[in-house]
């Protein structure tokens, strides 16, 4: 089968590698029908050092099942699922409690895993992870229901975490697919006011129609005064970073206001948060994480199917597998907000 | 009037000041009965730039009002009062949510202001400040009513935000008087396992009458792997921070299990927060702060004045004001857990 490979910085490559096949009597096996790029795709892009063997990329995926192993019990032959971006047993403490991600026996794909980039996959730990969708698989809400598997649970972490809620005052640092997903999940959540701190005039006018009512272009210092003026000298109750470089973290923590919180989902860059005493003085509260797609999955999938919420529209181009390294070029230049590859 | 100035590390001086007296109309004019040392009075002590106009100290203390401005509506002369160690209106947007320590008009005492060091203070806003105790001045309950101005409301707000409730399983990162509150204020919470690290004889002895569970004497990494055996390997749900270390913030973030708390109330010394990226992967929320202590006193004083908790169980030194000088070596030696001073 056809697999996307990376190998080093800036050097993605489709590849012939070894069929997925089922292993172990938990698993099940794919043939995938919808994909896409990750903007945490893109820290490999920029960073990996050269490898010969390489790296199987892509954990956002929609797909048929083609075979389960003797002990799976909740996908069959012929269903349509989504699968999150972390596979998890569904059993242990931490799925319980619907953090899905610190699964005591799941995992991430790629890597020597099979990655959701690829024309099929080995899903391990079946039952745990994978969601059947109620439609066909080339039903027009396909790109919306695709978010589900990271970037919309994403979003909603960010807003969770941040204590999204009625009447709440919310800025939403970043203008990537994660950002807009996190201005359409805030309103969702009954956000009063929206901040979008971005710049690009697509992405903004995306966000504007996802329900942001005020828009940031500024940077460093010009943009926390312009938040500032903007919530009343307060400072926002919830920030949701979206982007994970420490000039983002720094926003963030200051244009919370005191007692307020930053939800972060973007992937951090660094070792360290920065702003540690005045984050202690101003009593902010520093959560997020990998978000547990899995269990938003359910929680979000009726908005999709009903058309209350398109976290679609953030894919501004379609590919083939053929198209994934151009793909990678195009959301790295921002050229494209996000990229899905239809096979 | 006599007060407590430090001029420098190690240098405290009991000297005569301008007498205290009502400026503003919202003023009320105490004489102090009880005050006492804190832990964050030691950071100065320790590295406090010579000074010769030097500042004046202390922020815990119970008095009796002497007289109040014209617009004081809750305080009267003969009121025996608690102060938290934060002045505040009790009005503004972040009062009225319980945060007072970011009172919009208020502040923090000592530095220009008179500190609870000292036989009388000018008590600004006292109306959003001061709450009247129902007891004499000599009630043998003073020393656990003291501890509301700061000690056990900090631990309180450690326990808080690390999210301590029913059944939870709790870590308390430091043997000092906040440490020791947060293992009371735990229990109090309803914690079902309470682990105290700390390595001093006395301390961890009250830490167990206090309810502590488990004792980790070791350190650093030890540390670490005794709270994960401790813990069936997966950590502690909620971890009071409080020290403000470097060291103690990485041992509070590697015993917090994913998803969990960690609640600081350790003043940081230290301009970042490690172990960034762990933190995010495990999805834990770092929250915590200076305790808003006002708004904790009415929830505690009940358990206070009913005898449910002991708080004031921390002080094992009692001095008068010209005994202050060798209480802060005796606390910066670890000679005393909490030193009390009478007047």
């Amino acid at each position: 089968m056809r697999a996307t490979v990376m190998h080093g910085a800036g050097d993605v490559r489709i590849e012939t590698v070894p069929d997925a096949r089922i292993v172990e009597p938990t698993d099940a096996l794919l043939t995938v029908t919808q994909a896409c790029i990750c903007g945490s795709d893109l820290w490999p892009y920029k960073s990996m050092e050269p490898s010969a063997k390489g790296r199987r990329m892509g954990h956002e995926f929609i797909g048929v099942v083609e075979d389960v192993g003797a002990e799976v019990r909740t996908v069959k032959p012929g269903d349509l699922v989504v699968a999150p971006f972390a596979w998890s047993d569904g059993t242990c403490e931490f799925c319980r409690q619907g953090l899905q991600t610190s699964c005591l026996h799941g995992g991430w794909w790629g890597g020597d895993l099979d990655g959701g980039q690829g024309e099929a996959v080995r899903v391990p730990l079946a039952d745990g992870t994978l969601v059947v969708l109620p439609v066909g698989r080339d039903d027009a809400l396909m790109p919306s229901l695709l978010t589900l598997s990271d970037v919309m649970g994403t979003g909603h972490h960010a807003a969770r975490t941040a204590r999204v809620g009625p009447g709440k005052v919310v800025a939403v640092v970043g203008d990537g697919a994660v950002g807009l997903c996190g201005v359409l999940a805030a309103r969702r959540l009954g956000a009063e006011q929206i901040i979008l701190l971005g710049r690009h005039p697509a992405r903004i006018a995306l966000a504007r129609e996802f329900g942001a009512t005020d828009i940031v272009s500024e940077r460093g210092e010009e943009a926390i005064e312009r938040v500032r003026a903007l919530t009343g000298g307060l400072g926002a109750h919830s920030v949701l970073e979206c982007v994970g470089l420490g000039q983002a973290t720094v926003t963030a923590l200051s244009i919370v206001r005191p007692g307020g919180a930053v939800g972060r989902v973007g992937v951090p860059q660094d070792e360290a948060i920065p702003a540690s005493v005045p984050t202690f003085f101003k009593n902010v509260t520093i959560a997020g994480g990998p978000a547990p797609a899995r269990a938003y999955i359910p929680q979000l999938l009726p908005d999709v199917l009903e058309g209350r919420i398109q976290p679609g529209r953030v894919f501004d181009r379609v590919i083939d597998l053929d198209g994934v390294p151009d793909g990678y070029r195009a959301m790295d230049e921002r050229e494209a907000i996000k990229v899905r590859i239809e096979f």
